[in-house]
């Protein structure tokens, strides 16, 4: 594996071998050997084109678990802000000596620009681009789901057969895209139930049943149900229902959470809007996985850089 | 010691034992060797929801000294902006395996908030909250008059009869109920002096005198006068003084300082507004000790950091 | 050497010493051994009163390939910007232990007056003051040049006879700056080439050619010609020519490529306004030194803090 750009183009065996590694990490970040050496002496540079504190302290946890520099790189007020171009500032980064490039960045595959351009040998991880993909998202949702199921004994396991329903702004979700494609490819059914207004037009070939109907969804009785973020600045537009409709309608709330089956899970990708996309009942109930999502985030991220930088995937993808 | 949230609720005993640590500390800053392995692999988070580079790059440089991981959490632009709550922020670090968040908050009790929820699991430190406290300030200030007083041979000693003097806006002060607490609970006799619309109203149980005319309170010759921060945007209030105003009647000039006792040490926690509530020459004079608050403050802030996260306190608070 | 302040006051023959350690750096940046133990315990404090993402990082990576620890200081929203003086900030960091600080600031003589003013012992290297020098620029691009003529076999040598146009807002340029007196103590000859309104008046002691033609310039055949980045605040400025106007008349477009001589380097330093000053072919052509440049920054940068920080050079200047 060179780069993670998305988890559209991952097999389900590289997607097995980052699981398996991630749960490596977890039990090491078991806390009696907090460091490990493996990427001492390498450095990690966190390009960041939007804020997103939350991401950005995961992926430099993770580095410095692994003994590697972090250098973080915020593209506000920079020479990026002044008009760099993406090509230079890549020279720039390689010229530095950086081994792997963590990029956020609000324009729909601009990691792939970077990976592709030829200018930088770096390792490229794409940390959200655009309306596109956030691959290790979906990867720590997959890493979530599977040791809930499975637990010690996770390892080599897809997800064959789990019923996931993401819930939401799928229009605009890359965490939504991301998990379509690695769930997928691990064997899962997915279902999508949003407000015809926030279901993508052109979803032909997604492998995927759509719903518009929440209590519909939730009375098929999903393995897992993933509620998205609503974004503040979205519910401003015409085509968005307001608030406390969007709530009733589309949130998961105490109620609905009653009429999920026993074993479901909650998922969301956080920062949480409770009181709007889901309630603080169903935010905070055992069947919440919230808190082993940014856990395990860290091993997963972990477990992404160590493929990376040790070259142990080289020639994968 | 599980965390350390005010000075108010800390024993004069737990006071003395992290000031004979914090001389521990100031001993290996002698910087024959320059950091010590104590938290080696322990992950400090510094939780800024307001800017203030001084105390952050303080505790930085302690939790470095000590070879702890630290991770820089501005809250500005983060999701905690985006309307995040304090529960999960906290939760999310929990997940990412903070071992002790220093937090700085606008609003007093944030804190306290923190260590109580049950969230994280921690060490919490407050590094100021709103008009409430500044622990690891009133810590250094103490330690500092302190090792004026007994040099080498500090270990042990508290302020007994020491006569402290703090000066300027009480009212909005955290940095002066910390010290309030912490050097009456060290046994010194404190007084506040400041002009009657900047003195908190009700302060029947806070162990202190009231004075309201600056030069009686020089005359009257204490150990110690503190000068506090005047704040900028304070000025534009209708119960406050116009500058040069305040600088007259309440200002440390040279003139005042001649009528201290030779003894006298002069304190401020900076950032200092010279010719403002403090002269150049008072700021500068052999008396005053600001530059070593700072330097204390380092050392106090690797004695905390060292006595949450290695458990050496465990219980007693 | 105690600070880096400028290349004005710099002997050749300390110049040469930092280009010849800065090989050393070169090579062990040969990756086999990517942190050297040599800085370890030793804190470095990035001062930045200006944005300046790239130079801030690459002393970041040098600091941290030699094992120093790194504190990264912005002055915006910091109490610098409350008002503190520099003089305060000095005292503070020098309070908190700093070994040496790297310092960007927009007024020229501000790191003069931090070297100067008997407040702090680490030692200061200017990142750029005003319209005044960045010295490691200057620095940075002599090493390029000289590994580009010498190649293993650089060390020891000036740049005796090379022949060095510099092109652009040489009025503003602190990198212009620096490099006329470090390039001339090295032994080349400097050519100044800008509109007149560009030009500097007073210009009677710079020991340098001047020219107002570009191409009559590179019909001379220089064996280096350098681009000024433009900045585009300057854009609005009455005696500025405009974007279209400015590229034509003074801009390295392909065609100019051609008629340099085959040996010419192209150098730049950063970031570019591509189709601007320079052209994407000039950039990326094979004699462009962009990348190399970068590159050298950190190791010409380790080489100035392992000057400063061992003590190697000290009683030198």
């Amino acid at each position: 594996m060179r780069h993670l750009l998305s988890t559209k183009d991952l097999a389900r065996e590289e997607a097995i071998v980052i699981l398996d590694v991630a749960e490596d990490m977890a039990e090491v970040a078991g806390r009696e050997v907090p460091r490990l050496p493996a990427l001492r002496g390498k450095t990690v540079v966190n390009l960041f084109y939007e804020d997103s504190t939350r991401t950005r302290i995961s992926f430099e946890a993770a580095a410095k678990r692994l003994s590697a520099d972090v250098i973080n790189f915020s593209a506000k007020g920079s020479s990026v802000s002044k008009g760099e171009s993406l090509k230079d500032t890549a020279q720039t980064l390689a010229a530095m000596g950086a081994d792997a490039v963590v990029v956020r960045h609000p324009a729909s595959g601009a990691p792939d620009v970077l990976a592709r351009g030829g200018w930088i040998d770096a390792g490229i991880v794409n940390a959200g681009d655009g309306t596109h993909e956030h691959p290790t998202q979906a990867l720590l949702d997959a890493f979530t789901i599977r040791r809930r199921l499975h637990g010690a004994a996770a390892r080599g396991h897809g997800l064959d057969g789990c019923r996931v329903t993401i819930v939401g702004d799928i229009l605009h979700s890359r965490v939504a895209r991301s998990n379509v494609w690695l769930l997928t490819a691990l064997g899962a059914r997915v279902s999508l139930v949003a407000p015809a207004t926030l279901m993508p037009v052109a979803l032909d070939r997604w492998p995927v049943e759509l719903g518009y109907d929440l209590d519909a969804a939730i009375a098929a009785g999903p393995d897992v149900i993933m509620m998205l973020r609503i974004q503040a600045e979205r519910m401003h537009d015409a085509f968005f229902p307001n608030a406390r409709e969007y709530s009733r309608q589309w949130g998961l709330d105490d109620e609905r959470m009653a009429a999920l089956p026993e074993r479901s899970m909650i998922m969301h990708p956080g920062p949480m809007n409770r009181g709007l996309e889901i309630s603080a009942g169903a935010a905070d109930s055992p069947r919440s996985t919230i808190r082993e999502q940014v856990a395990n985030g860290v091993s997963v991220r972990m477990a992404v850089l160590y493929l990376l930088l040790s070259g142990a995937m080289e020639g994968k993808a």
